[in-house]
């Protein structure tokens, strides 16, 4: 199997979640509602959490955010980066209150004095900073004699020097875009000029499909390249589709792995049985019974008919490749027996918990 | 902008279509039905065409599918490939009723006298030839001595060297697997290894999810490296989500350009307006105002706060970025004017008609 040779980063700790070098790379997503509104955050964290998000970022729009962080962390799993524009004293109040990391847009906080204050507070807390740079709040854009990638990448790299000439080196980067090709540029460019983690993502995506389709093809190209630390998928949709979306663009490449495997075809005019239903149907069932630690993540195939079936079905862990109604049940590349279209998805689930059992 | 620079294809014509060359990046799709079913057949198609799809595959089981291309071209407006698998005599069958193309699995039709036949009436009909390898249906891949890639690899230019000898040279090439890095190496081989157009996809995705991930990653590294002359996203789910995955893909690679294109933030706790809400309700509304060939397509952001939206609403054709309950509405990149958000969906519809008409 084609493998992913990852950048090497420098390693960064946020709460308990270890980013760059090895590390596995994180999920991030984030809060939706007012950080101030303490319920309704905690409950929409724990929402993340079930669905895998590894680090929650907040909006702390004015002192009642920062100040709620510390009762939100009170009942949370996770760790919480403050997203900080405009007013320094935010971040200040946002780390005096627990925040495990801080992120700074180098577009609306730039001042020097204000910049040491923070990396003083940053230092005395031990918590890393994320330098967000964002096509949508470049200073100096206007001059338009750089392109996007190269404000983004020069904007980043300015602010870098400024906090390393405070001695501060707990940086993250993100050099984020609206356009997918101006996103990859930056962040190829920026990962050849220094060793810091990157976290990457688009800006500002559009309808959830197209911001799905954006997400997978920027993350996918720059992971694929062994570029990025951490992700967030930005949708304008609810933030637990955000980290379902990240989760399936991190299993695609191989670069984690978080549940079992479906692999179906699209079915064409060879299949006789409804392929569409059956597969949601597993899908369904099988998100319900996620892959236990301990249990190693199968492939499944699903195959409508005999063209590509018991290749697929063979090559899997478990596979079905149906014939006309019935279908022959593959098992570790050996056919074992035939099984009805009525009772595929039972059978399949059957097997998944004994191979599961076996392995532990 | 960054741009992306094509691989130089040979260019080969199916029915009205022209692949390979600068020619724009084809879509295609495939009925799910059984093709003898001609009213159902036709139906689909026409909803494929409606949707985007430029090149229809349809399914050859028997000589009644077969046959059926005839009647089914009265009705429709793209072109139809045919795709054959097993039987030598379908591909003749095919030809005969009026295939605009043929596609053949080197893994199950692969004798040398039965492919001459084909061939021979190729020629007689200028029809060209999709060499198709799928992972699931490679011969002697149980040998386990080359890699899925060089496997998909091989068994492509061995079919082309057979074709070649016969002396034709109008084919198209796919190599699929199901896993996308697998997928994604051997298109790069066989893109420095010949001058044949190349057909992506990958053979068996998984849950509509999943597919679309895959298939947005596989293609868009692919794309965004020159390779790729027709597409087609397969997709367990209905055929025209295909055409509209396929469209955004191109979209997104800034290759083809179908409508006008909505950048909207993910919304935090800055946000004060029910944004995943107008943006679903823009989204919706533009699709059906799809934008006129004439017309110049327009970018247009919506933007939650003042963090990035006025510089996304200002390198957009047409953007509003919220303050509180109210947006500013930026035009050209100047701001114009403030508008309550119950009427900014309205607000924007009315300036892109407005801006069309300009540009007509």
């Amino acid at each position: 199997m084609t493998q992913i040779l990852r950048r090497k980063a420098k390693i960064i700790k946020v709460g308990n979640i270890y980013i760059g070098g090895i590390n596995p790379v994180a999920i991030q997503s984030m809060l939706k509602n007012k950080t101030a509104e303490v319920e309704r955050s905690i409950r929409q964290i724990k929402q993340l959490e079930l669905s895998g998000c590894e680090i929650v970022r907040v909006a702390i729009k004015d002192i009642a955010d920062a100040k709620a962080i510390k009762k939100i962390k009170q009942k949370i799993n996770i760790p919480v980066a403050a997203d900080i524009h405009f007013n320094w004293r935010l971040a200040i109040e946002a780390i005096d209150n627990g925040a495990d990391k801080i992120r700074l847009n180098p577009g609306n906080i730039y001042k020097r004095r204000e910049i040491k204050e923070i990396v003083e507070a940053l230092k005395l807390n031990k918590i890393p900073l994320r330098i967000g740079v964002n096509s949508g709040s470049l200073r100096r854009l206007n001059s338009k004699s750089l392109s996007v990638p190269d404000s983004l990448v020069t904007s980043a790299l300015n602010y870098v020097k400024v906090i390393e000439g405070l001695k501060f080196y707990d940086i993250v980067l993100s050099l984020k875009a609206s356009n997918v090709l101006e996103t990859i540029e930056a962040y190829r460019k920026i990962a050849r000029r220094c060793e810091y983690p990157l976290h990457l993502g688009l800006t500002a995506t559009g309808s959830p499909q197209a911001g799905m389709i954006k997400s997978a093809i920027a993350l996918g190209v720059l992971l694929l390249e062994g570029i990025g630390d951490t992700i967030r998928v930005s949708l304008t949709e609810k933030p637990q589709k955000e980290v379902k979306v990240a989760r399936a663009i991190l299993e695609t490449l191989g670069l984690r792995c978080f549940n079992h495997q479906i692999i179906s075809c699209p079915t064409c005019g060879r299949c006789e049985v409804d392929l569409i239903r059956l597969v949601k149907e597993l899908d369904n069932r099988l998100s319900a019974v996620s892959c236990q630690l301990s249990a190693k993540p199968l492939k499944i195939a699903v195959m409508g008919c005999v063209v590509n079936g018991p290749g697929e079905a063979k090559e899997a862990d478990l596979g079905i490749a149906f014939g006309k109604k019935d279908a022959l049940l593959f098992k570790e590349g050996k056919a074992v027996r035939k099984i009805s279209s009525g009772r595929c998805v039972d059978a399949l689930l059957k097997e998944i918990s004994a191979l599961n059992s076996l392995a532990n």
